[in-house]
């Protein structure tokens, strides 16, 4: 644990230019953040980054991901980040310096995330609903969306500003966002299968904010896994025999 | 008066990729400090820079100067940045955060000048003579150096971070860089037309610095100025009439 941003994933999201994503990954190396994941970019090409002047290494490792769900699945806290403010934006939005005490904390012990969508239009609701909570760089209302490498460099350099030792309050440990994508999959099931749901109408990014409100542990996020699936077969099997 | 960063000025020197000026351009228009200077920049172009999205009115209205001296010259305060650590600085070296905190304070009253140096080679020392401190960003050692476009963008988040009062201590009228250099020039001839420095020696820098070690005020400097001019006057004339 040499840097207090090892644990933290940068998670860029259909990115379309590479030099941005070249960007990216020189800040991480200048700020000691070493886990860059990319999900769905434009261009393959973007290992070969020509601005990721001494990135060379970070950029080979990236993980590349087909979903955010994939992407973020060991990680314990989802924040994404947002320009938005007028816009009505379904998640508590923070500001960058809350944010980044609040994820300081919370990378002590866990894996955290931090997602930036792509240059044009940034975060998609299907993406943001993955986020636990947003964050936004204070920017001027007048022109608040900024170059998406320069957007990563000023989140890494706030969130290593802060003093190396940051009191951690006692927590219980967190269920990873694979348990949470689990458990709304299973939620979207219960309920389909129940007839609360009717029809195609899909609600899982609606689901999916719900459960990550419960902020269960790891513990009961496993009870609950447990107890819906009972539930699911219950429902299954009666309208089995119903039917027989 | 309505950003707090209304009275900076950042100066770009030397830069060689017009798109990291753009980019510096875009990170202003984000946070709100509208005064772009540009000393000596390697292409002309670079008002037509394509990665100012949002910016292109404040790249137009950049000014362009033959030397620092002529950038800074109505500033008070004037402050480099490096991403030099273990190389010898002549200069006090305050980390970004300290750093912020006093521009802050004297950008409530005064033109505050902020260098960034080229991608390759940073500030020169001759470009650092004319700073009265260096800033540093806390990056890694093992990769100090940051992107133009990126740093342009941390300095100028953490000076908008800060909250919107900032304390004031009472404090007398500083010296403009213009006039520092008046003096810095006239010590200058009064110390070779002395025959305290002989030959062609240039000490130029040394006594830049040295002139602003002494932290003048604007009546002071004046008054410096008018001491220095009646000194030198006096010398000439003296080796005149010797001549004669």
């Amino acid at each position: 644990m040499g840097s207090p941003l090892d644990r933290l994933c940068v998670v860029l999201v259909a990115t379309r230019n590479p030099l941005n994503l070249g960007a990216a990954a020189r800040a991480m190396s200048n700020f000691g953040c070493p886990t860059l994941r990319v999900v769905r970019p434009y261009e393959a090409s973007f290992r070969q980054a020509r601005s990721a002047v001494g990135a060379a290494e970070l950029l080979a490792k990236a993980e590349q991901f087909d979903s955010v769900a994939e992407a973020v699945a060991d990680c314990a806290l989802v924040v994404g980040t947002t320009a938005g403010k007028a816009r009505t934006l379904q998640h508590p939005l923070k500001p960058l310096e809350k944010a980044a005490l609040v994820m300081r904390r919370r990378l002590s012990s866990d894996r955290v995330a931090l997602l930036f969508g792509s240059e044009k239009r940034g975060l998609s609701n299907q993406d943001m609903s993955h986020c636990h909570w947003l964050l936004r760089i204070p920017t001027r209302d007048a022109h608040a969306s900024m170059n998406l490498g320069q957007a990563v460099a000023v989140c890494l350099y706030e969130l290593v500003r802060l003093p190396k030792r940051i009191e951690k309050a006692p927590t219980r440990k967190p269920a990873v966002a694979a348990d949470v994508e689990r458990l709304t999959d299973l939620l979207g099931e219960a309920l389909k299968a129940s007839g609360y749901v009717r029809g195609d109408k899909s609600i899982e990014e609606d689901l999916r904010r719900m459960v990550l409100r419960l902020k269960l542990d790891e513990t009961d996020s496993q009870l609950w896994l447990g107890m819906l699936r009972q539930i699911l077969w219950k429902i299954r099997s009666a309208e089995k025999s119903a039917k027989a």
